[in-house]
């Protein structure tokens, strides 16, 4: 009925340890040295492995309607392909169309996950800001165990907030005890660049980045801070991009405010040549912020953010799309669906590059994965390997090569950002909730068996209002 | 016909030296030592006093229609003010209502400004964004010789541009060689503060400075910056108020964008104690930006940015309005009419707390009321003693004291927010376009003797745009 | 034999979760729910506890022999005082006569700390630097099982050492592994201080901060930092107190340097008043750094600084001296011995005003008591409670309240420089290798019951030398 | 008997204006409009040219006594050199031996500077602190004329001092009003990086700037200007060379802090790929602080400090040895003589690419080469093209080309750093003290003629120290 994992090396965001971990039902029982088993459980031999908690992904999309699309994985496919890659819990982004009702999009959104694989949660966007909209907010986080919301500052005439409802957003978060997740990047700079580039004639994939220059995405993480800091709510700025945005976090955290900052792989390791390859072969790479170019210190600034503690968290923004979708926009980049795999990719990427690339530990890293986003986002069972805690644990081998690819990965993306990428070590086994749900690389994920994760509220204002 | 100033000590930004100053129709023709003087000139004793460039007053409203009044003092009254103070010549705001032609206010402003005693430019205010605006922009630098321009971030649903706007200014202007003058306040934070102040029965001028928060100004700042950078345009902050859109302003300079600061005495020397003076005394101070807290760092910052040279310029803001207008607020803070009066008191309150107190020298004075000015705004013949430059001219002498107030200052205004202040030095002459337009407390100004100065665009864009 | 603590909350740097922990010998064996007990097992019933792993003091000074005295508190007292408080494991300084072996000096301390109650390691000072300091640095790491240093950069005339000593030993630290742990304040500015001081008559303790002020803690701590970039050394930077140090420790992590930072509770929680108490008082707070003076940022810096992941790290600086050894000087501030008592107090005090003060959680508590000692400098069995590690443990009742106080501390000290602090939270019991030693405010630490922790290096240069 | 010179374009740092400038014995007596010339004057066609202030170089050394050479250019050469290029004064410095007296040393450089045919002053540098230094000091000030000091961080084993002496000569400086002008590295870790380099055999110049690297002239400038702040001295940090020295200089700036920043063209125009220079050409490059690698930043900052008034001042540290003469290092980069010639090129190099390559302004390169060295340095009648002011005078075509060599240099160098470079702009004619002493590329300076120029000290701590 349960499982014993047997001699590997536990590691933690604070410590690293030999002993055995005992598993009933969907949680961890006990940790020990030579632990018994009864004959109902099942051994796993970790001798030589890391057991890593599951690592938890802050920020993907699912079955995300897009343009007319929809992003390639559902919350079935998306989260089996997590599972392959040691991603445990995801937490996507429930997106009501502006002027629509939070918690009838939380009804869909609900009927999408049903399927899961994984556990979940999500983040509610704030697309518009009308009459009723402090009082949904109010009723998701108290009623509904979604704690963290989600605002856009690009994509005008679409999803954009303005600085009215931005300033709402915050205060309400403050009051209710929320985050405020933020896509910071300025979206009237960003329209009126890409209507010039257009007017140009610029239409292929590598104008995307052109159109939306780093320094917006500082100004609007500066001003998101700002705002978040007029009402002492906590904010998180997913998806960071570039030295600009680290630099206005920086700021933020040494003058004393709480708050947050995320970065994807995709940002530390490929850069703006990406969105020349042939054939509208940039398009796979089209996302926003979009991937920066060498040279400037933009890497160096996120690899530093990691390791010194300026940056807390590492996504994915897994949103992808196929090649047929992405030729959407085969005459104009600004039709791209935005959007590519990373779950699944994350944990060995990040291993490699930033543990035997001996830019941080083991234990960082867990923390960067797992640990910190499941405090920061109050998923309380989560993000740790400890007895009381839900048995969602890696079992990895640090000695494993392998080769990332769209040809092998389990996500329904036909290609892969990381295609070819050469990597250290490999999640052996996957296990979600007290079941192996991977291993040897082999998938046995079980539609439906995820949970949804209600999660209580803790990012309440607890300084008096800065004002002066 | 000319003047031949005898003795005194010329001090410009560059350099200080005794010598006579020779005047012949509205220039002056030489410099030198023991002058000539032909019969028809008037012979003025300067011996122990400063010859100082007139100042010259980047930021002034005269008779600004506001809120249903008129601000009180015209530009008559208002450049003679200007002109018992040490200033010169001014550079007004020419206000155009949103939607309606900047050509069209041009008219207005150029027939009220008809019967100025001292020259004047003015700054074209952009107060709304639509199919004309460009070229009308262009058209302003081309064929009126205003080669400045104005944007509000703040007043919101009246004046205020977004940043859609604020990016199209920004572009014409770097094409057209024209300066961006930018109030810099998060408009639609202010508006929400001032309804929750309002909604909570907070109506005194008390609240003024509660609801425009610094943070705010320095987000704004930012965003400002960061407009004019993806341009290379020339942006010019005025009145700066705090520590939070100094540093906005250093970072800017310190990575090598070009860029200017403008402070007023008001911010210097006042803290928000005044906003509380009885019987609605402390409606008399409110301006936006307000004047801040002490012992919050701001008035340091602005003090150091003066004398380290990341502030360029001191303007005053002048725009007084009555304590009878002031009532229009008297059960609603945010119906005060913004304005005070300044154009008078700048010289003698900077020489008196900036040069005799210690932290800057009077060169650094003239170079920051009077050569900066008219280096940034392209007022070629002004802001410097030297040979063909307007003979726009004060005689200094540094040793007087008096007691700013207004029961005798020449503007119409019946406050003065420096009522009391001590100062060292007294303005004993003013000679504009070469004639003695102030002598000893007597005011000689010529009603209309001032002429509108065209200026030629300066401030093109010279490196590529910065879009990484 | 062994212990069962049952019931607690388990409290590490990145969980906390409901456990019972078993502990056999000196270790923890097991954690799980309802751990079976033998009859040979201690039931301790930790029920609405928190179990923390044992806090580890990472700066103090027992029985340092110092101008003719010796600190009051031996190994015995100096550890049992610190079990009394929480704290389980001490790193004190080894501290050689300039010009002598480190190898003898190290004998000498061996044979003091024998009777130490709680586990212990050296940091081996560097006083001078000869010809045989290289080699004996390298001895002390390989066959010593001590891989910190320690510097001082004060005390000129006494155990200062130069920029060239400086250099050498960052090089060979980094050369075999180990940290440099480093007192950062310019030793000539001070000495040239004191002797104006003297000689103006200005004797009394409420000189002493005079004597040593903040801005040459600040360049002392940016000379030592950069000095270890140039080797790609690991720097530790010791007992900060100033907003002027921290700032270049931020300048160095935020460039991508590897280094860390350490405050002490009295840097927090005290300011300079305290030197002006009545009858020679003030001595009892003299040591160096001085506390800092209100209102200048310093405190605002280092709790900023401890929860936004600046500084790393809290120690004590333990090193208590009798009033009657404070008044060696009496006349000459310069003779008062520098050092007060503080291991008892530091979880207390840190609990109270770092946690329930709302400044950081009890996890970053432990993060920065524990954990982050144990990590930076390679206790590899302490700093967590985890299976395998050391049974160092504490059981801390949130609730209680007590007021601290020489009158009831387990330290020598005749004076507690937080006396009459009323503080939040209690130890109940402190658990050293396996064995109860505090219980109920009962004492049982058994005197040479502490073992020497031998470490190993692990901060090797990892990047090449930094040399532009 | 004067000067007529007619036509010209008269630049200042403040000012550009058209007129005639007259000048009679040594000074400019009038500017005018068609001033009168009398037969006895010589009239000067200068229309399409510019009329500079001619420049001040605040940083050579002539005639330098080193290792048992003597720089090449003696005071008659190299200031001859410099009236070629546009330099009417120079600042050299007396050095006096180690433990040897100011006075004497002052004798010796009163007497080589004898046959100077510009004027002169001399910065004291103070080698050494015994016990007459600090009245020494008191008597350069108060009798000979002398305001200004030099320190050299580096050279140890020479004429480095130490952290003592440096409190010290901030010390009295401040007293006395002088500035103290600092030469900026480690000397402790150039020291030994030297003994590391050679002992590994690696001898050649391109070792040079690896035994120096930037972080250690970041981390001098640092400790300088922090013991200026202790005492209120002006600190004024000759030729910096790297981002770190000059954000070093920023924040002290910043922070409030007088000071000032110098740099040399060299800095701005070279990079370290010179020293690979075959048959030991790179030996011409040796200088220390060494030229800077291209791509780290460093030359950018040193422009961008330039243009937003970060720096001050752009000396040349004008110290040229020949080849044969740095043939003394062939076999050891520490025995090649430290220095280039420059002061001949610093105008035409900085014309072309500063102002001619957009980065300021023609009055800006005024300031930096001659209004700004003249106002910190006191020499009161120089930097400016004014009435009553020294006839130093430079006429200077903005149109001709012209290439720099050592063929067709007037300094004795035998090598120019800045061979075959392009340069914009050529000086027509120099004027020193009223007469023509350069003319269409004809040397006619006088032996002897110029003149000691006594300086009053101003640089007086104002504030009182600051030591929190």
């Amino acid at each position: 009925m349960g499982l014993v994992i047997r001699g590997g090396t536990v590691v933690n965001a604070g410590e690293r340890f030999e002993a055995d971990v005992k598993v009933e039902g969907r949680t961890v029982s006990g940790i020990g040295s030579n632990l018994p088993k009864t004959s109902a459980d099942t051994e796993i031999d970790a001798a030589g492995r890391y057991v890593l908690p599951g690592f938890i992904d802050p920020h993907v999309h699912m079955e995300l309607p897009f343009m007319g699309m929809v992003s390639i994985d559902d919350f079935e496919s998306g989260t089996a392909s997590g599972i392959a890659g040691g991603t445990t819990s995801i937490i996507d982004f429930c997106i009501p169309a502006p002027g629509t009702s939070m918690l009838d999009a939380l009804k869909v959104w609900r009927e999408r996950s049903a399927k899961a694989t994984a556990d979940y949660s999500y983040h509610m966007a704030i697309t518009s800001w009308g009459e009723n909209t402090a009082d949904e907010m109010r009723a998701v986080v108290r009623d509904h165990g979604i704690t963290s919301f989600k605002v856009f500052m690009a994509y005008k005439g679409a999803i954009m907030v303005d600085d009215h409802a931005l300033y709402h957003v915050m205060k309400v978060a403050a009051e209710t005890g929320a985050v405020v997740t933020v896509h910071a990047e300025n979206g009237d700079v960003v329209w009126n660049l890409q209507r010039e580039l257009l007017a140009k004639g610029l239409t292929g994939p590598e104008y995307h980045p052109v159109s939306r220059p780093s320094a917006i995405e500082g100004e609007a993480t500066e001003r998101a801070l700002t705002m978040a800091r007029l009402h002492g709510t906590t904010a998180y700025i997913v998806h960071m991009t570039c030295k600009e945005s680290v630099h206005a976090l920086e700021r933020a955290k040494l003058g004393g405010q709480q708050c947050y900052g995320e970065t994807c792989p995709q940002y530390l390791l490929l850069d703006d040549r990406v969105f020349h390859k042939p054939d509208f072969g940039g398009s796979a790479y089209v996302m926003s912020p979009p991937i920066r170019p060498l040279h400037l210190g933009h890497h160096d600034a996120l690899w530093s953010g990691l390791s010194n503690g300026m940056l807390d968290s590492i996504g994915t923004d897994h949103c992808p799309f196929t090649h047929q979708q992405k030729l959407a926009g085969a005459s104009d980049f600004t039709k791209i669906p935005n959007g590519a795999a990373g779950i699944e990719d994350r944990l060995a990427i990040l291993y490699t590059h930033g543990v035997v690339g001996g830019r941080f530990s083991l234990e960082r890293l867990v923390e960067l994965g797992a640990t910190a986003p499941a405090r920061i986002f109050g998923l309380e069972k989560k993000g740790t390997v400890a007895v009381g805690m839900d048995a969602d644990l890696v079992i990895f081998d640090p000695n494993a090569k392998s080769v990332r690819s769209a040809k092998t990965h389990f996500s329904r993306a036909d290609r892969s950002i990381f295609e070819g990428f050469e990597v250290r070590g490999r999640v052996d086994r996957t296990i979600v909730g007290g079941r192996v749900a991977f291993e040897n690389g082999k998938l046995m994920a079980e539609r439906g068996s995820g949970r949804f994760i209600a999660r209580k509220p803790t990012h309440f204002a607890r300084h008096p209002e800065v004002r002066s």
